[in-house]
């Protein structure tokens, strides 16, 4: 008998429809021979529905009293499952972070989880009930509510699989998997059987907006096996494994593409050591998040400093800049919010030189500009004109995933 | 320095808006100087969404997972009052259930408190923080949410105010007291401005709806000063209170009504030992609640037994009856489901004789007949047309509250 621990979003209980046709899956898992645990997310539009009234009565919200609100949304959506799942005849209960005890640090808002009780999820199924535990959600030593932050409850479900010793995860979503790229820019994208953690690692972090980072971080440490999966089909999704040989094979498992930063550039600044701190460290204590940063120096003894961040904090980014501008002597500051930044991702990269070559030169064929490069070990990002951006992926995705054997 | 403990209904908390005017009426009595626990209940309507919700999905919802779902409602409101609070710059921590830790029984949907745990309530207000409780809610022994039925939020403040020795338990509520009788109906109702535990526990069985029973046999035992009140106005309400000697001067502190109950008589049954238990088991093991039963034994051996249950369940007792009328011999079966229970509610009765004989002749006058009487020691109530409710009322009321003195 395997023990599968299964994920459905908010899409996927968005409605008491819906709800039902969860209950009928998960009861179709048990009665095949499992003993299955169903970690659930609020029902669509729910979280942002308690988040605008949380605003409605306070600016910024207190963390802490948030995080007991936003955590009713998954209360809701785990009961109405369990009373789904026990009208269709089977024994079922729910279980909300505490009970778990799912533990977490204090950090409201996006909380990390520390150590997860299994044992009265244990009890419950060797008493032949389906579990059904709130996502999103945890309490610290406490006892006060935390909540994992947006997607939390991908996390929350490998973190139970993980702590269940579970064959599979199953991440039910809206999507059927992860593509090669976007398939609503490249009608060629195709899914993916399987991916490599780093892989997804970095397909995740560059916008693949499937799985909370997070979640990929614990699977990888804990080789949970997740499988990646639509909710509203049976068809086989995409699942997350461990690296093997045979991946060495493809070079590029992904194009992704980013759309949300912006690229600002200091002019012209006298190169000496401590300037790369001078203007990052009030950028940081400000919250920013920099991605990629590139320093050229020149032959007069300035540099040009350009870096990237996310476009909701250029405007603050600019203003601190400006601020710091005259004690680095810069001779002035750009900014470009219109660039894109993107990536081609496979653990192949590893093994083969000359893939960051090939993606230059098919970028340069299709007359697309590169504003900045950078580089990892399973993958190479560019900056480009925002405008060109689905021609980019468009044309590396021919040249990497649908004709693969050409380097 | 007093501790006040405040329990806000759905209606006063029911909008955005409203939450910010509890707010405010609570950091004021903060800033007068006292110490504040306030109980609330779910924002109008939402418990009643989230039911409706439930048995969208299954038709008699699970008692545990109904639990879970409604515990919901209380842990919003909550949270969103307690963000209020902060943003009228108050320190300020929401509780919920098992946070406290509100223990009770296992009966969900209907759960008796059996302790609370002060001791991080007391810690929060001595760090000058407001604490706000999630009403409605505890947990049993194994932690699972349990809740104490419809208006158990009542029940929640005074068993915090009597755990927490408070000064006072005030109750605020969208009417601003109780009255000798329901000025909808009689227009020369007034205000009482102090009524005994006992007189508060014949009315609110009778109907008067403005606090959970439960909460206020709390209230007797641990003598806890309640005080009922509108959270839309600043005047005096009601006070519960024990009762004291110029209480027994009034002979009668209310007048109340009941048109919720249906009557059934079983006509010319043989009278002999066991006969009552035989008909009542059967009702009872139904879970039907029997209110008043009359037996009247006739020359001829026979007995005509008369006994009125809720308005919703008289389809059920029927069948029930007749199923077991060969087994007793009854000769027919009779109901009316057009009754109204009246009542005269007072201490002073005890005191003095006459008032029952007053009530019926008061009665008579206004040409009602009296279908079925019960007495207890400071309350009678008779059986009367549905039709004559009203008059019923104003006659009774104009009788004993209006000229108090004529007995």
């Amino acid at each position: 008998m395997a023990l599968v621990v299964q994920k459905y979003g908010g899409t996927s209980v968005g409605t008491i429809e819906r709800v039902k046709n969860v209950a009928h899956r998960v009861v179709a898992t048990k009665e095949a021979g499992n003993e299955v645990v169903v970690v659930v997310s609020a029902m669509a539009g729910e979280t942002n529905r308690l988040l605008a009234l949380a605003r409605e009565v306070m600016e910024a919200p207190d963390e802490r009293e948030s995080d007991v609100l936003l955590a009713s949304g998954e209360q809701v959506s785990a009961s109405l499952l369990t009373l789904a799942i026990k009208d269709l005849g089977q024994h079922a209960r729910s279980f909300l972070g505490y009970q778990v005890r799912i533990e977490t640090d204090s950090t409201y808002g996006r909380a990390r989880i520390k150590s997860i009780d299994a044992t009265r999820i244990l009890r419950a199924l060797k008493g032949g009930e389906i579990v059904v535990v709130a996502g999103f959600q945890g309490v610290d030593e406490e006892g006060n509510i935390t909540t994992l932050g947006r997607g939390g409850s991908d996390t929350s479900a490998v973190a139970l699989a993980a702590a269940l010793s579970a064959g599979a995860c199953e991440i039910y979503t809206d999507v059927d998997g992860v593509y090669t790229t976007d398939p609503s820019i490249c009608p060629n994208a195709r899914k993916l059987a399987r991916i490599s953690y780093d892989e997804m690692l970095e397909m995740a972090s560059m916008g693949a907006k499937v799985l909370q980072i997070r979640s990929v971080e614990l699977a990888k440490k804990f080789s949970v096996p997740v499988h990646v999966r639509s909710s509203f089909s049976d068809v086989a999704g995409t699942w997350l494994v461990e690296e093997d040989e045979s991946m060495d094979a493809v070079l590029v498992s992904g194009v992704t593409y980013d759309k949300n930063e912006a690229k600002i550039t200091v002019l012209k600044v006298p190169d000496r050591p401590g300037l790369a701190a001078q203007i990052f460290t009030p950028i940081a204590e400000a919250n920013i998040v920099v991605d990629m940063i590139i320093q050229n120096a020149s032959e007069d003894g300035t540099t040009d400093l350009t870096f990237t961040v996310p476009k909701e904090d250029y405007k603050k980014a600019i203003s601190i800049v400006h601020e710091i501008a005259p004690a680095i002597q810069a001779k002035g500051v750009t900014v470009d919010p219109n660039i894109a930044k993107v990536s081609i991702v496979g653990v192949g990269m590893r093994a083969h030189a000359g893939v960051a070559a090939k993606m230059f030169q098919v970028l340069a064929r299709g007359g697309i500009n590169i504003e900045m490069i950078s580089t990892s070990e399973i993958k190479v990002s560019v900056v480009i004109d925002e405008k060109y951006t689905e021609l980019a992926v468009r044309v590396l995705h021919e040249a990497f995933i649908e004709n693969q054997g050409s380097l």
